[in-house]
């Protein structure tokens, strides 16, 4: 506070999180998004906006005037101004201080439905929340890599979904709930992840034991994704545990040729014969 | 479009999606499948039909003209005319086409609720898309090494639902919606799942403790399929890996007496035990 | 059916099924099994029952006459007669016979609404299906194998239920249908096993956030019993593979001391260290 | 009973289970336990509470007394009696006697409310039961294994509650159920997890859009703890297997330089290439 800190230091803190300062400010803005999120999920409860309202618009205002400055702050210290205003976090930096300013101008009752839909925009700050917690990327690296296998099984699902969907509404008709293909395919989906409301339910015999060949379906199905992630994660645990026990044989080169990626336990050199673990000691 | 390509060219673009044209061909038959689904499906829609109706039905006509002809080609270009049309995408083909037609045909007034379900065989359309897709292969291998336990858990799962079914159908009866044994099975179907609508639920005491029992092991039962795929992807993963460290190691002959499929790590032959390295070198 | 066979041959044609008659013998048992089941089934349907119900008694008798008839051969042809008739295949196969005669016997109107309950005994008759399925015996020893990890998930589950059932009970109280711990739990397992029928359903906002609270549980537990069976199939199919690759090694005695169950690439004996390969070649 | 225990004797065999007196001590306390959280359980049920109502009443002092009993020994036997007072257990053993006999002092009709949610305290005494299941140890370790990501799940499942509650919150509103944003997050675990009670469902068009996009997500979603537990399983049985191959691998140290952990086929030492199974023979 007493030394002002260099604009360089200042984009560190702001943009790392390797040392103390930079660590501490990623905290804090954590608190923060965490307890602005907070303040819209509680003013939607009809009671808590009946008697604490004018509070949590005070909170609102002080919220958002903070993330504004750091909204200033980001776009003054970033290197690549526009890569920085037009990207993801960004847009969502924006996104969710504007609502706030937007209801001062537009106060006219016929925009308020909007306003009030816009008001939400402020969750997204939620979404900066990744950012901070550094596992997450073990999980989406596992699933990236099984992203083919789970495009062609959604691929799979919502095939089955239109096609039984379609099927249902001639068998079931409006008189079930069935309006639409468009609704039954929602049933379709309803039934397939065994949500099952019972909003709408078959009601013919015919429409009840195909209703069932869907749910086992749905049942036989589910394990589908599951496999493709347990398979993804045991393979990369396993590859992790090998390389854990022979850290120095993934270096190894063969001291006659310099050939690489010798299985773990070769005495001798795969492509030219020569003696390894000899040349090694 | 200038110089007319050759009935083999044809065939090949047609059937084939090795290069530009066929790739472009496939892409633009996958893009009007989706589309003329798309169209079905919306015309369903009360008052899309009402406002769109004959738009739609214009369309529907356009569409159809345009798989005509395809189906036409496709006669055509094929070498074997009586295995394409009889096979599996012929009939796909066909019966995408042929409701439309009917339609112009049966126009009494009693024939109308068959050619109204008739004209969602179009949706049929959807089937031919897994042809476009690549990666499905992948999967369906998958599913078709575990088939022999998966017949197994359906049986066991079908046993379950039939007996519990008929033991609710005593203990619950007809009052509490539990009509007939056959309903009853759609119930423990519908429970078993865990989709549970609740259209039929239990309301006896000793009722409701035979459906937790239910609901615990379909709860404890999922895991058998999941169980069965991930063993099935993982043992095709770590096969993979290691096929893919020891490439050579696979086609290994023993130098002296020629016999095939060493440990990957053997140094001796395992039928003769002559040194197997050495003779690599 | 001129050459009358053997007792030997019949015991062998009704107890094994290694050749053409016992195969026979054990594919029509079947059939007769599923169409007897069947029987039952569709009786219990209103419609069913009131149309073609003395047809279906009629078929009921012809069935139990071949069932009893399977039963004393059964009886007269096994070796260890006390051992049929109060195992679990015996009884099986006695229950399923019995109800017919005793509703000849039991005449009188008071006990009519037993008689209907152990008509239903006959759908036991499927419980004799698994013999004739060689596949299910892999399953079934897979699921041993995890028996002692599923009772502690089942235990775990039964006292999550218990604890939160009493703890709904005394947030919910009887006004939302959580009339009993008893009851409570069983809304608890309903929920836990994410099947969900709405019967009862929390109403406060204390009770809906419980409720949220152990679906997030069930959600989560569910990746228990499948890892276990997961654990245990991938196990057990990546000792088949290789025990499949070197078969002769699991037989492999040391040559100078005898020691067995050596490691499959083993150069040398684990306890004498004399060579084994050269010994074996 | 004829000559009384040492002290020493009997904390051990209340705090131990490793002989016969100290098990038999742990089976009939289970059995107590049991039996006495049964009470609790049934005295909820009305038609009990009026019937049995007083036989309940004195076998909930009957055990109480014993309870206390134990709880009194504990503490004398305890060598770190701070310790056991405020550890989990102790807590435990002291809430599930006192509620009966704050029941005595505190017999204002005011306080009626208070006392029968604190008699169901006595539930809490099932949370002992795990010290008598060794087994337990087993599922616990595996999970405590995947907790980092399984932290990082729940967050995940959280953030998409949040902002698949509000934007439902704002698609919806309170004509649905949709209330305040806290009960659309409500809802949307309700969804997310597949339970699907129907007390709450969307019925607008873009609702039940948004409604089916979660519903595939949690069908989806689902397959990640499944395939964290199920990976971490696979490598501790893996792990197992191989430490059960090879026991005496474990310990081979290079008789020449003494370095460990050789992996399980070395036959020269990784640091010196001294050969290791000569040495060992």
């Amino acid at each position: 506070m007493i030394d002002f800190p260099s604009k360089e230091r200042l984009a560190h803190i702001v943009y790392e999180s390797d040392d103390r300062a930079s660590k501490y400010f990623d905290l804090v803005l954590l608190v923060l998004i965490l307890m602005s999120v907070s303040i819209v999920v509680l003013d939607s409860v009809e009671e808590i906006h009946t008697n604490y309202g004018s509070l949590l618009y005070g909170l609102e205002w002080f919220f958002t005037l903070v993330f504004t400055i750091e909204y200033g702050f980001r776009i003054w210290l970033s290197n690549n101004k526009r890569g920085y205003i037009f990207g993801f976090y960004g847009l969502v930096d924006l996104l969710a201080i504007l609502p706030t300013y937007l209801s001062l101008i537009l106060f006219q009752t016929q925009y308020l439905t909007v306003i009030r839909a816009l008001r939400f925009l402020r969750i997204l700050r939620i979404l900066k929340l990744p950012k901070y917690v550094r596992e997450a990327t073990l999980l989406t690296t596992a699933l990236k890599h099984s992203q083919a296998k789970i495009k062609v099984f959604v691929g799979s699902v919502l095939t089955i979904v239109l096609v039984m969907g379609s099927v249902m509404y001639i068998v079931e008709g409006p008189a079930s709930g069935f309006t639409s293909i468009p609704r039954s395919m929602y049933w379709a989906i309803v039934t397939l992840t065994t949500v099952g409301y019972g909003d709408i339910a078959p009601v013919t015999d015919l429409g009840q034991f195909i209703a069932a060949l869907i749910m086992l379906m749905g049942y036989a199905i589910i394990a589908v994704p599951t496999g493709i992630v347990s398979s993804e994660l045991t393979a990369a645990r396993l590859d992790e545990t090998k390389r854990a026990k022979s850290p120095e044989a993934a270096a190894e080169h063969c001291p006659a040729c310099g050939a690489q990626s010798h299985s773990e336990d070769a005495l001798f050199c795969r492509k030219c014969g020569a003696k390894l673990d000899a040349a090694q000691a």
